[in-house]
């Protein structure tokens, strides 16, 4: 049965793809300083859309960077209020040379708009306004209380979102937060998202001399930074992948059988996958399945390693000083400061007595995030895409982490519920980046179904 | 007793100091291609002192790079022929701004002579003609057969000595190679050399995937290849320090309690060591003194490591390829080939499953030298040390390398003597270079009483 709503985004797709194209072709880099202008354009031209649509109040959030889109349509005390998010701003797009059109030309192909943007998250957030004036214009008013925030920093860390957040809590209250930027497990496969990492991240530095020397000279008998760092990070595994820092399991809320049983309902092809990133076997944390602990085991990975000579060729050279950098991802209910607590104990008492350690902690620390299982706007997400698809939606949980929603939660109280239509195979943060008109059209018809049924 | 070539080094110490400056003056870098002509004339500068002297026959011998000077003087048939090696290149002067005099300009500040190559190598090989010239200009002529051979290549590693060496085997036989390159154990602390160690380099490179991966995403399931050579790498070593490559000491000549005696007697200071280089302990193979490690136990060093991410910040990446430096230091009899295939043996067993390795071997392998202990030139060096310095001298180890040593050995038969005046606060290599003017004259005495005890 097609709506009125629906009708609308049939007779009008002409002009929202032409706009979504407008919106594309902004480059709102927020990486780099040159387009400083153009994410200002672009908040102005989200700012701009969303008074087209007819929201009543709307501003722009200053930050220390680039502001927020915030608009506001209370439409009745008695229904809930959301928070719609997304972001403006995007990747840089190069390598420039792997794109076949440019990145800020949106373009069609076989039913795809390649652009930068195009799927993260402009062509989210715009599907997901068109759904909201869908709405408006066939009935007058959202169906809900809406609260539209928009962010200009995601690509670049979101380093004001906390600040903002705290600073206009009263005026962003709101009952839970709609996510415009996320995904669908793949084409025909919807989904929900149920939680995602955390993260912690430092930087282990280990010295063992004032300069580096002659190997010949005193390799025999003076330590070797590189080796000593090597004994030293092979003590923050078992040989068989689990993390070996005592007490990092300590707060993991273990899977229950029917989350294992969910997760087991998700298709994946381990093949597929090793063929995808060319790897010869999996590996990791043992007793879980691979999905398993992707989706819901924590991990310390090492992100990068230097010390010593790393030019062409030989240099009899014993390093003084070496580096590993160390991030890590985390699981409710782990806490990233007391995490680095203990990578910063264990470094302490693993060094090898002849060195010296330090752990440089670095900022942008985030707790895992999980909404409430029985969240009532996440048991409507499920209706509406059962609806939609004719399937029971998948039950999905992101490796990644997205600061965002632990941030709503923890200064709003509000639990995010994903609702967007990236797909895996979109190429976002990638050169030759796209969106399929064919999502782009379920998503806008996806949010008119679901602020429609929130209302009920 | 002064000799008359002792008397001849005094009166005319100012011009031969002269020429010393002359030849230090010429910045024959042999590493700066600007500086190949430079490197030119300082060969033709020696040829040409190798004539003044008297030498009948001089000649450049060519090589790819820069030529050998030979010269030749062959006084009697019953008398020993020994073989003069030094080097007239040096090494770069930079950090220029580091210098308190410039590097080629030479400057006798406090009894020292200031110049890049002032000890390193025209400072020793210049000390040694004048004791020849004395010689020649007291007697008329040397008092046994003496080859000359000069190379300009040694400061990039010799690579034309083999090919040269080989190509005039004929020309250049000998009884012994004396080696006007190398140093005393300290200040009044007159030491010969018995041995240097060998040398094999390689580097291991160790896959995990095809490109870097987004840590959140796949950390959790893909092997990381920085992690996964940590675990490698640190296989390498036992906890203590001992190598734990299997078969790496199988060809190890033990030190005989004999050696280990002549070691014990020389003097080291474990706390000046650890001050000189600013460690906090000493590292090594367990159950062998600092100094018996340095001198006579092979080592496996790490010189290097890289992979993933090494720049400021944070990058959430799993590296999917790390690259560890090895050189090993090796004693008689380990062959520096055998070694590296030990170590591609190891790696290929000890490298985790999910994980493709390979070795590249490095050229320049070198084995390791000793001198036959009772060489009669090596106990006549004891006796001219013992008598100028009227003290037992040291029996000294080079934990370096020293290829030529071995080179001469092997493709002459000839045993190398170091007989040179090198000391070990003379910062080769580095900024503000000197030679002490005492060392200088002591070494061209010495020549001349070395060679005149050869003769007999």
């Amino acid at each position: 049965m097609t709506s009125a709503a629906e009708v609308y985004l049939q007779e009008h797709e002409e002009e929202l793809l032409r706009a979504y194209f407008d919106l594309l072709r902004i480059p709102s880099v927020s990486a780099l300083p040159q387009h400083q202008d153009d994410v200002r354009r672009a908040a102005e031209w989200v700012a701009e859309r969303l008074r087209h649509i007819g929201v009543p109040h709307v501003e722009l959030l200053p930050t220390e960077r680039n502001p927020v889109v915030y608009g506001e349509w209370l439409v009745d005390p008695a229904k809930p209020t959301a928070l719609l998010y997304g972001h403006y701003d995007v990747q840089p797009p190069d390598p420039l040379d792997l794109w076949e059109t440019p990145p800020f030309e949106p373009t069609v192909r076989n039913g795809r708009v390649y652009a930068r943007g195009a799927s993260d998250d402009k062509g989210n957030l715009f599907a997901a306004l068109c759904g909201v004036e869908a709405l408006v214009r066939t009935q007058g008013k959202p169906p809900i209380n809406l609260k539209f925030f928009f962010e200009g920093e995601e690509e670049i860390g979101s380093p004001s979102l906390a600040p903002v957040i705290e600073a206009h809590r009263q005026k962003l209250a709101c009952d839970f937060v709609i996510s415009a930027d996320g995904g669908m497990y793949d084409y025909d496969l919807p989904s929900v998202t149920l939680s995602s990492k955390g993260l912690c991240a430092c930087e282990v530095v280990l010295r063992t001399a004032a300069t580096d020397l002659h190997s010949g000279q005193y390799g025999a008998a003076v330590p070797n930074a590189v080796q000593s760092l090597v004994q030293l990070a092979a003590t923050f595994h078992t040989p068989e992948g689990k993390v070996a820092i005592a007490g990092f399991y300590d707060k993991v809320r273990e899977l229950t059988p029917e989350e294992r049983a969910e997760i087991a309902a998700v298709p994946f092809n381990e093949q597929q996958l090793l063929e995808r990133v060319g790897a010869k076997a999996l590996w990791g944390e043992p007793g879980y399945s691979p999905l398993e602990r992707m989706w819901a085991r924590p991990t310390l990975d090492l992100n990068g390693i230097w010390g010593g000579f790393q030019g062409e060729g030989v240099k009899t050279v014993t390093p003084c000083e070496a580096h590993v950098k160390i991030t890590c991802r985390l699981v409710p209910d782990q806490d990233p400061e007391e995490i680095l607590d203990l990578i910063e104990r264990h470094v302490t008492t693993h060094c090898p007595p002849w060195a010296e350690v330090s752990v440089k902690r670095f900022p942008g620390s985030a707790r895992p995030f999980a909404v409430r299982r029985d969240h009532p706007a996440l048991l409507t997400a499920k209706q509406v895409l059962r609806e939609l698809y004719g399937k029971e939606p998948l039950a999905e949980r992101t490796g990644g982490t997205v600061p965002v929603a632990e941030l709503f939660q923890r200064l709003l109280g509000a639990d995010m519920i994903f609702f967007a239509w990236g797909m895996p195979d979109n190429r976002v943060h990638a050169p030759n980046e796209s969106y399929r008109l064919e999502d782009f059209r379920m998503m806008a018809r996806a949010y008119t179904r679901y602020l429609e049924a929130l209302a009920r």
